[in-house]
């Protein structure tokens, strides 16, 4: 297992934006290696076709654009999705969902395009150079990565647009100064981090949300939808059958519109110290209520509590980046097998920053109104069980009673 | 451990309602014997003195009216919400944590007044039965429980309400007919079950909802509030020190006017069954979200992370009732000791359904501006050191990747 | 989902012994049914003949006696193998994993047969009649199970020996008294409880053992051999393949003789009491230590910590008999998914009571002398990644002191 | 949170012996500053007077040699041996338990010195560098650490050799060759590791084993032996009540003469790589079955399994160097709880290589032969219960079975 200290040829995970046309450029110039430039679609809402341009004419051959949307919300999304996975008890993980995907396609390229590096454009504070690397060593171990960030000597954002004017990378005016926040964004989440939101104690200022309306702006009227089930993903809203990045683009105008999935949130990093995001999710918040709901009457209690026993790992192990690792794969298998009969249809009411659940339906209820009913069951339900049920549940809580008091036992 | 099969005094838990009424009466003509009434005010927002007066017309020679709710919300309600329980994800255990403060004033009113049994009000389709009875166990190994729902063969709401009538138990005309859904209530929230509740896929009917404003009719200004937090415990409201009890109160009177914390759930019970309740927990919706923002900050990741992964555990014990177990106490002492330094302030923002975390402070913190920085952060944390990170992270990874494609290792 | 109170034809778990003769008579008087006997080879080493006969004998005309060896070790003991599950700590669970194969059949049984009925012998104390019966009803949710020992009023062992000698069925002369202590045996291992080994302070007489020589017995001289695994599993001992059931009875010989396997414990019964049992595993105890050995080379940490930490759960889960419900099938994909690579070979040596591992290879190890050689590594390893790991990971702790010893952070 | 560049003042950890005297004079030339030695006997069984001589003669003017050996096995050992950590299924953990300790020490004489430094002799392949540098940071987050393996530039066993004789570090023959294995010991075990053993499919050679007869030299007759308990901590045997230090010693004496704790164990690092190691914990080996079985008649179930399924997340903790985290200290909390009434006597045969218990007996036993009896139990366990017990265990797994075979439910 070794890994080459040379570089030829590096497959860059390339935005277009300022920043990673800087590391394209560093790249060339310190490694006098060839860049492959990568960007992929994932729902940022950006066009990519200016990126696939500005590589041209920063001096790259080759240049892979690519829609990923469907694999992304199919293969990563869902998965998630059927977890319930919650970080830290409410964050959806709309980062760190989307960095194996992209590592995952840069290792294929750079095998395609004979490439012996990647790079990537995160930071050495955060959690994505974690994600990023994890993924790339994972797929290809002796893969030399290249995290420039750490690498170069840069001090400062005049030090970078200095490089940029140097090499004849165009800056927008509105990037000379830093920018007042750092954003992510992609189909299933934007997040917002720094600068101006640095202290914990402030609001955030409202220019921060770009993805939603404020549940003060949403309309004062609620909107129901039903969003159908298959084996735990979600297939159709109101009946209408999309595709996965289609429901999920869906479920986000539903949720924008309805001030649905803002989060303010202070965070455990991988790296070591707390954090502070402001995330917006507002199709995935709708679909993680909707996934509880349809759970709630098509899963067996035993299966439910395992999954809800183990979402805090899961969820974790992907925070941390460790997507494409065994144990990761262990879960998913655990999760996917009791995904089966979760199939139906959930109700829900949205309005101004709620996700009401008001009815769900599956032709593979486990709930019983014969049985749970006040009403004669007809003898369903034999009250007289309760009794026996009680006493062996008590009988070790008695011994430790009576013996604790002296008793005979 | 011996269980006597005669009763000679039995310490009912009596709320002055028709159905233990009817109960008090049927102890005493089954089992010839004498009743102790026991009323708790646990914040049910009911008057109890027509409950006392109701008891002596029924011919009890002790009656216990007492109020607990200081006790029920410092050394039941604050204990749990230190642990952030949700039972399945979202319920805030509201009936659950009320049952083993009824039970052990029961038993240790049994044994101030040398009753040999003690026994309630709940049926045999239920949690509460168990919640009751494994708690009386637990507590005296020895006791005689009766639960008259299992016991007595009144077929129909008609068989009791003769049985009331031939014994002179006043029956008020609204409770001839049987209710269409049944409600338990106090400090932390309100329950509704049963009956035009039994199918899930229709939404609640407006008038199932007693203790909240719905969303749509909250007011369309947000209220701002802040909660001080000392080890863990809610302690002030906008800086003025309040009581448990008092502190949760005034949380109920704020999230009843937002349209706070009403809740939607088909549930699985410890005997077996799904059911379905409509849940009302103002106040302690609010705690819970700004306990868990006090903790953002105040909180290790270890701490944080251990505590998320046996929540699940933790929330299901006090729900199939085993307050009063070994297990439920270890996990206690583990939480608890987590909560030293959980002290500080939390601002939300309370809108029409919503509680928004706006802020968080707290002397504790562990959040470091000079650390996360996007700024300069004057050496406080070494980029460098990230890549050892992730190289020995991904170690194991590289190996099983070398490993799964045959190279060299 | 209903149970029919009629009963025309049960099928019983029936082993030819006395009692469960008494049942199937009992069954035949009790019910006016007809009874099918069923009796399975599962290695408990003794003839099944005689069963049959018996059976004819009294009055059975549906007789279904069946070889299951290789279905027990493949579908059963295998699988849980895979998992190293021990039942608080030390216990390898062979009777519980015997169960739902018995049930199982049986219930196939009733659907080929047309019974609408299921029995078993054991008694009201005990785990059994939980595995059983939670076996039958989640394959078979309506079907009616009769569990005699429960249900009859016989008092004692004369009132049984009394019924025998009334219904012409013979009676050993050694079977009159009470037997010393009470037996289960099936090709993993055999296990004795009850009189002369209630109390728990002293030694089990050396009668009790009946399939392992005493480590004192055993030669002087160790065994060595190598068993061989494929994706988990035993597949060779000493480089012959063999078939699950014959490997497992080799092993057992191998065990036995060497004095391995001998297990006296206090362990908590499901329906809440404590119980001492002597258990005699011998092939089980060598395939566990072999197991462990074979996957510490072959499985990653990531996997094998994981499924370190859910074992006790999975354990339990057959301990208590939910071998057919969800949570264990999901647990089950979860271990499954990890065993693919656990293929080599593990040498061992057995010696009075020891199994010492001496050597693990695999084609598939994960172990790599270059990186972890205290020699030179030629650069496998480098040694500087350390200090950002330790760095990161200590990051946390450090703002922690620093927050605990108010300094500036 | 600062750490200094600068190094006035070191506290090393120092064993006397060639590696660390090496390490001792580099740091004195290194960074021209001053070393405090700090020796420890943690009951690595040598003398510790030379190691102050040498010290001296290497130019230190503070030196400490400190018997811990009881705070080592009260504060350290003890407390994991309540919760029955075991590593990866079978490691007793006895190297990871001591380096807390030492690290703690060196901090305190740090303070005491007013040194602004530390520096250990482990080296950056292992588990050790990470176990020392999370205590320090833990305790002190401001300390410097060194780690001299990590940072000078020797690159091999000559050029240290050569730097000790340059240096007048007396160097004994047996010292020029590199060692055939590396050895680390204290008073609960001794670790082998490296060079001859760096094969896991070969044995290790029987010179290894320095603290332990095999079971073949073991004698042919047992030996059988008591160890009484208070609170989960032994305190004494056979009757005679001894310090904690002491009677790991006696237990130690046992274990050695009948070929007791012997492990040979592929193991995977913190670091990221699997290593073999031979591990001989006599002492600690009888202590931990004997604890086990006195919680098999004083702990409740619920108590019990719940420590299991906690153990090996407190064991990977330990291993990996968290002593000193709020997640390790919340887990001893809960563990600690549980341990109030294991109290009694275990009755042990050794054997060897075997720890067979053969007796246990406690004032606070939960087993009760009343109820476990398998003769008539005057009707403290009520047989109907289990069947009230046994239905609603069931209902769920019946109501998923109706619903997977499409039937009414």
């Amino acid at each position: 297992m070794r890994v080459s200290g040379d570089v030829k040829k590096v497959v860059l995970a390339y935005s277009g934006g300022l920043d990673t046309s800087i590391i394209l450029k560093w790249l060339q110039t310190t490694y006098g290696c060839e860049v492959v430039a990568f960007t992929a679609d994932l729902g940022q809402g950006e066009e990519l076709e200016p990126a696939r341009k500005k590589a041209e004419l920063l001096g790259c051959r080759e240049i892979f654009v690519e829609d990923l949307r469907e694999e992304f919300v199919r293969d990563f999304v869902f998965p998630m999705m059927r977890a319930n996975a919650l970080y830290e008890g409410v964050y959806l993980l709309g980062t760190s969902i989307a960095r194996p995907l992209i590592a995952k396609r840069q290792i294929e390229i750079a095998r395609a395009t004979g490439a012996d590096a990647v790079a990537h454009g995160a930071t050495g504070k955060g959690n994505d150079q974690v994600r990023f690397e994890l993924s790339y060593y994972a797929l290809e171990p002796e893969i030399r990565v290249i995290a420039p960030w750490r690498e170069w000597t840069f001090k400062s954002r005049t030090d970078l647009i200095d490089f940029a004017e140097k090499n004849q990378i165009p800056v927008a005016k509105d990037k000379r100064g830093e920018a007042p926040f750092s954003v992510d964004a992609n189909l299933l989440h934007s997040s917002s981090e720094g600068k101006v939101l640095e202290d914990p104690a402030e609001e955030p200022p409202a220019y921060v949300f770009q993805r939603t309306l404020s549940p003060e702006e949403a309309p004062d009227q609620a909107t129901v939808i039903e969003i159908g089930f298959e084996h735990g993903d979600a297939v159709s809203i109101d009946g209408v059958r999309l595709s996965p990045a289609t429901l999920l683009a869906k479920l986000n105008e539903l949720g924008k519109a309805n001030g649905i999935g803002r989060l303010d949130l202070v965070e455990n990093r991988f790296v070591g110290m707390k954090s502070r995001g402001v995330y917006e999710t507002p199709g995935g918040t709708i679909l993680h209520v909707a996934h509880r709901a349809m759970e709630s009457i098509t899963l067996d209690r035993g299966a439910a509590h395992l999954k809800d026993e183990l979402m805090p790992r899961y969820a974790e192990l992907i925070y941390n980046g460790f997507w494409f690792s065994p144990e990761r794969e262990m879960l998913q298998a655990l999760i996917d097998k009791s995904q089966g009969a979760v199939t139906g249809g959930v109700r829900l009411k949205l309005y101004k920053g709620n996700v009401i659940v008001i009815g769900r339906e599956s032709p593979n209820s486990l709930y019983s109104t014969k049985i749970v009913t006040f009403e004669d069951d007809a003898g369903a339900y034999d009250q007289k069980d309760a009794q026996g049920f009680i006493k062996l549940n008590a009988l070790r809580l008695r011994l430790l009673a009576a013996r604790n008091k002296g008793l005979d036992r």
